[in-house]
């Protein structure tokens, strides 16, 4: 494996080289500063690579793809600058966020310049592809709304069922994957079980992605990355609590209630946390991403690709749920 | 000009009718009602006009251009939702904002699915030019993010020279309309200096358009439209502002400056109003709109189309002028 991590780690230099040097070049001079400011937050480019790496695997060089994976990398964190807004988050990846630092106005016309230049960029090299690139990536950016609003709803309901969740991280998250996938797929001439195929590997590798970041929200190691618990205290309808207010008896869900208002902070983290473990939920979530793991990995081997490069491609995925690095 | 005022009816209610049947029909059902309510306001539709009268002058069916007029019609509307959010603005043409009935954040979101959602439309029904019609949607969207941003810095300066005053409306503003009569063109096959002749025309109506716009919210006839005042009262730096605060000598810069912290809002008006004439700025307005609209008729009648449809588009500018309905 070791191969392919420094292969990984070369791509995510040459994607973050790229972002510093052209990406940016024809964005509005006075909203440079902020495009800039989240473009360059540390993160981890699973989206480009993803793009990259599909496209690679039909044999497409990396330069001819790059502008179009920084498309999907401009996109998502267009999405980041408009999340932050509405969520009033003052941090994000332990940096001020846009419209901390620049006011909420500046935030949401960066957002919205940032959406017609990941167009630019997705279509710049590619505009034979222009069309059928274009179709996937509309399709793609409102399903992403789609899954926001739904997200928003669920603040404000408590009978979120699990095939709702489902549905809505499929379109707030993950369909962003799979696009990314489906994009390296177009730019390398892919046949249509072959960009479906690969469409599927984003799609579910996306799902497990975000129910392995509810999980270790709850149940991660505070030494691994963010604090615990953060979900819990907002009564963020994750797939956690979904699934517990889905299965939950007339004490259960009592005790959630309660937990609910409970102001204690570490009190109510080590209930929720108490009660989850109790209901099985640390495990639902485990054979969950499993099983969407091992879809995915089943799109991805149904291609035609050559058998290196799905390598490569199932090791993001694995990264991706932090299984390896 | 009866013909050609019947036939902009129908234009108008042929756009419309294509709003409220097919044009939304792929957006985000749960964004449905907020999008229906911004596109279904009361608006004069000049933007998609532009579209099809530029595609028509060559010979191009109204069917084949209405949904990328519609496209038009949609990211002028996004851009409104976002703006009214950033003026925190009550109504728009007299009814109730996106965000001011839906929410903050569903206007944010709902907004951020137009843009997507225009794209689809801009290239639908146009797939074998989707390259050269979204180089150009792209360059414009960013070019109007970079107004907005322009004209909200604006806020805070009180050196904003006419030039820079110019240069944000041409962004903000009128890039919009020479984009929506190049598009026509581009979707009539045009050749360049035909598309750069429509461009211009549009570039200049826009620049015309906006100057009226300002005049008009100090020396309108409140009977003809909306209040009067509205730019004085929040010291606004439209072009009659900017003209006369480059203008002014010593007494008059005073003048300004205590006027803008003056709080009688009746007195405010009428002294800013007679300042301005004082000062001959409603006649430079005047005299800036009529070179303007001279252009922007010169570049039309640059152009191959014929002069029957030269006729039509140039009764739209001056529509726009409210010179003539």
């Amino acid at each position: 494996m070791t191969a392919i991590t420094t292969d990984l780690q070369a791509q995510k230099a040459a994607i973050e080289d790229f972002l510093e040097t052209k990406a940016l070049e024809s964005f509005p001079g006075n909203l440079f500063d902020a495009v800039h400011h989240i473009m360059t937050l540390d993160g981890k480019r699973l989206r480009p690579m993803m793009v990259l790496m599909s496209a690679q695997g039909f044999g497409v060089e990396q330069e001819k793809a790059m502008s179009a994976a920084i498309s999907i990398e401009v996109f998502h964190n267009f999405t980041l600058v408009h999340d932050d807004i509405m969520d009033k988050a003052k941090l994000r990846r332990g940096k001020i966020t846009v419209h901390e630092k620049f006011g909420v106005d500046k935030a949401i016309v960066t957002g919205d310049a940032m959406l017609p230049h990941a167009v630019s960029l997705l279509i710049q090299d590619n505009n034979d592809k222009a069309g059928e690139l274009l179709t996937c990536f509309n399709k793609m950016g409102k399903e992403v709304m789609e899954g926001q609003q739904y997200d928003m709803e669920f603040e404000n309901r408590n009978d979120v069922t699990v095939d709702e969740y489902m549905n809505m991280i499929r379109l707030k998250t993950s369909v962003l994957f799979g696009t990314a996938c489906e994009i390296g797929a177009i730019i390398g001439g892919a046949n249509e079980a072959d960009k479906k195929g690969l469409y599927d590997f984003g799609l579910y590798s996306g799902l497990a992605f975000q129910i392995m970041d509810d999980y270790l929200d709850t149940f991660g190691d505070e030494n691994f990355g963010k604090k615990i618990g953060g979900d819990i205290l907002l009564n963020k309808k994750s797939f956690l609590l979904v699934n517990a207010m889905q299965m939950a008896n007339d004490t259960q869900k009592e005790r959630i209630a309660t937990l609910f208002e409970e102001s204690n902070e570490e009190k109510k983290i080590r209930e929720f946390q108490e009660l989850y473990r109790e209901m099985g939920i640390p495990q639902i979530a485990l054979d969950t991403m499993e099983d969407l793991h091992n879809k995915s990995v089943n799109a991805l081997l149904s291609t035609s690709i050559p058998d290196e490069n799905k390598e490569r491609i199932k090791h993001l995925g694995e990264v991706m749920l932090r299984r390896t690095k």
